[in-house]
């Protein structure tokens, strides 16, 4: 394939991290049966069930993230409730409608930092019910996060169990997308661990696209008693994976020895780098993200430049001769590489 | 993990034919542009073109037969359109409702071997004209059959040109699922191709994950001008893969050196001699499949020995003492567990 | 206007009972509260609780029949969940997909006289919970009637109350559709009353358009904790009437002084009648209908003349020289139109 | 009744205009054949088509604004599609997510007295096109308008010609909501006609409900080859009234002798007055709305004396001693009712 071009324009440009690969070529000619019921699955289950300290949560392999989030809300919501996100919410902009083909409004709020407040989300309820005509309304049955957030930035644990309070003062599930939540947990500004997802939130995902595995997100529901059929709503989906070994073989491998806690080592470590190189060089950095994700602002004339040395992420204009640009580093990521980008940016 | 238990109850219960584990080994720490826009996908793309005949054709990578279903029938049909289908069909019975949680009804025939007979739907379609409060009632826009058949049967290819003159007369989309695909263009009774698919479909898919690929079909749309967002639209079911290398790698395996036309050999050769084992030892057999399903009717008694040294499908009461069961052989059968499930049966 | 050609095609050709116009002559200029949450909705919704024994019922107008089903459907369904009905019934047929289009789907049964038979369902039930892949399947979650049915039959107390029995063996909800239900309770051979339906069903409607309403029907729910947030689930179907009180008005002067009760009585005498008539004539009757539907069988070449005098409503093809037609009869059809109907026959 | 208090909440609150009463009363025992199919309503569209100076139009006369809206927009959305709103728009905040529930995303742009402008849409029509992963997001394919507005402001008919433009451009679908187009015809500031609504759009509704008729809203489609199976849709809506004509005879009756341009004129000049008089007695009008809506300030305390002795609609808080109030007037508003809210303002 020849040498590549330094490319650091998202997080799911590779294959597997090797264990997986290498799980996947042992198991290959087993025979197990279909749809996630298998041996491997269970295994995978149970460790993360452990990892998140809740024993009787309901763990199902999803594959990939809107997937996961059309199946969850769908799941947690009445015909008749709408989702509430921040304006840029994954659901909200990038996923084409999966949230409103099903039914759904997706109800958005302003966002700090990429981050939905508490206090927004508490005077929207107020707001809501204080209005003659509420039942005209589409009911607010759920709250939307994600860890992290679409612009790199976390939650605290505070912050998370302030929008906990909100949704049981109006009866609102919580819901966290993690699709990058291993950059998260790697993370040394980061307090939420799984554990405390699980104690928060009615539902969660772990990210296993972005984050070490060929496909795949592991859907934890701490109390299964909320969602009865689930297994019949992701077949409904077509969410189902017939060799659903697939998705437990990556998830008890990322489960193993911890694996899932540290694969994001090498990504925050990288991303540190490159924020250090680019404030040294007089760049603004955006949005104060501590995850693999840095954003900053370049004058358009030096991208071209950079754009031909390395692939990055258009984000947005900044103004007529600046634009906003995203790296991303991923578990793969190796400092040969960071020493590259930072030589030429 | 020991010695496995003969298993017959189906044909996704390996992982992948070996040449595409290798290739993803070899590919594994590449980086290339996500959702399928990659070269290895659009080299796969270019092979299926080419071996259908359909130089022009769309050609897309979804995850799993239900999904692939979900996608083109939502992609074809109007909001106010339903599906024709034999009542044994899959998208009738094995989905969940996911069709209709498209808000498309399936609107079923009965079935002849499993088929849906030209003159059904013509009947059907006049039939529904005639009737004077046809704009109260499900106008189908679609005709949805499978090949093979649930029931392992084939659909010859004057079978399948007369449904499509039916389409035509009544402005119907014709539609294959071929989940089992290998094992009818494998499978000596055959008389319909690749090439003979595109020309009389609107729309097709090439199944993967029971035909070698660890998941994945390849939906083919000859004319790519009848559904101009298939892109959005694949993205809105939540079946976008992120890392859509992965399945244009499996395919773009599957479509060298005419890999894919000769898969099922293996499956079709096993079937036929369990078949003729089994009419030797006085089974009945049943539905008259061709193909790598093999159905008979057994002494529920008889099962019960059976059940301890091999696994085996269920598939309906056939009287009080009498079942219908299926043995199902894939792409990776061998003559040892051949021999071994005839010796006991 | 001149003089009208007899017709019996169906039960909504004339305008309202003359005490709703006069009410609504009455009331015109009042001004009151939109949205059914006036006072004349108010009375209304008493005076049904009364008349149904179920004093703490949720009572709420809507506009038509197939409205009322996709709406109390949708209300009583989750997402995965379908509903049970006979192959005739009304949302099996002739609502164009309306629940399909809510996203579930009618799981259809045989029909005797045009009912379903707690047997059947019960069957349905078991078969459905033994299959090994019933997770793949779409779940009961209701079984619907109709009261009278499609073909004016009438299911006894004891019929319905096994229905209730198979329901809640297996927590379904029992729905039975009223849009003709006054002639059910005008016929003699009926032993099913309001308070029978209220006890026995989760929710029925009392169709008004049929009966003597220019539109309407009445949806109960004996236990309205089961839909909390009914109102919104209407005027999310577009089932919001602005102005209201045009549906509890109509409801109100139905259930003053019994009118509901009696109102079909006319209908029923004029049914009896033509019935007699067309025996002595030596024509067959079909299904068995005590109602205000009177179906036959006639030959062809007959039906043209009849044609010429009458209308009435082709029913089925019989055979090539006959066919299935239906009169229908309506609160408002006089001893004379059904002289006249008997003359001509 | 006794006598009723002032009441200027909302525009609904009354019965119809008389001569739909008597016209009701004078055809209420005829027999006509149902849905719409009817004599009377089709000489109802043919007074609309020639009103609107489109002889082709398809009319479908259907029940309430909601309904309509559904209906419409479903009809010409594809599934994948979006339709473009201004925040305050009726589909976007009080439809209860009928727009959704339907599938399809109400995309939001910023409102300027009410209205969306034509720039806003061309610049999110470009963001959108530019942006690299606008396949994953909602497409538009539709812009929807309210003429008058939910502020009671009006287009003028540069501004929807404006609209036209862009929507060409992108080729979107232009849709005005015409819930209250009588008091847009009846206001001197108006420059849109119904032939200007006609050449500009791709479909506009003509509202009933708050404009004299007791519920009703006919839809206008310039080119009916847009929607080939409109009747069907909006059964499947259980938007089909069954006795049909009660709509087409409201319509024709609206139609006649040009009474809808002037059935506003009387709400109109006393929504003038009533302005004229909030100014003079100091109060601070709001959006600018010149037909039959009225917005103003009013101190808290003054408001609870006012309520006193008339209803009037809470609108939204204005700071923490002041309130948007809004009083509407209607076709049957009374000079002498309009001179004592002044007395008491």
């Amino acid at each position: 394939m020849g040498e590549q071009k330094l490319d650091f324009s998202c997080d799911y440009l590779k294959g597997a991290h090797p264990a997986i690969l290498q799980r996947m070529a042992e198991t290959n000619m087993m025979k197990t049966t279909g749809y996630g019921l298998d041996e491997i699955s269970n295994a995978a289950r149970d460790k993360i069930r452990k990892a998140c300290g809740c024993p009787d949560a309901a763990v199902e392999f999803l594959i990939g993230g809107t997937q996961a989030n059309a199946v969850v809300i769908d799941a947690f919501l009445r015909s008749y409730q709408g989702v509430i996100a921040a304006q840029t919410g994954h659901i909200s902009v990038h996923e084409a409608g999966a949230i409103e083909a099903g039914g759904h409004k997706v109800l958005t709020l302003p966002y700090h930092q990429g981050k939905l407040s508490a206090e927004d989300v508490r005077q929207y309820m107020e707001d809501f019910y204080h209005d003659d005509s509420y039942e005209h309304m589409v009911m607010p049955g759920m709250v939307y996060i994600s860890q992290p957030t679409e612009q790199g930035t976390l939650y605290s644990r505070q912050e998370i169990a302030d929008l906990r309070a909100v949704c049981d003062a109006y009866r609102m599930a919580l819901y966290a997308d993690g699709a990058r939540l291993a950059y998260a947990l790697a993370c040394p500004e980061n307090d939420v661990t799984l554990p405390d997802l699980a104690a928060l939130c009615d539902a969660f995902y772990i990210g296993g696209t972005k984050c070490g595995a060929l496909f795949g997100e592991a859907v934890v529901i701490p109390d299964p008693g909320r969602i009865p059929a689930f297994f019949t709503i992701i077949k409904q989906h077509g969410a189902l994976l017939a060799k659903g070994r697939m998705l437990g073989l990556q998830f008890d491998t990322l489960f193993t020895d911890g694996l899932y806690e540290k694969i994001g080592i090498p990504a925050i470590r990288s991303a540190a780098r490159i924020r250090k190189a680019l404030i040294e060089k007089g760049y603004q950095l955006c949005f104060g993200s501590p995850t693999n994700q840095i954003f900053c602002v370049m004058e358009n004339s030096r991208l071209e430049k950079l754009g031909e040395k390395a692939e990055y992420c258009f984000w947005a204009k900044y103004d007529d001769t600046h634009t906003v640009i995203r790296f991303a580093t991923d578990w793969g990521t190796t400092g040969e590489e960071t020493d590259a980008l930072i030589g030429i940016m």
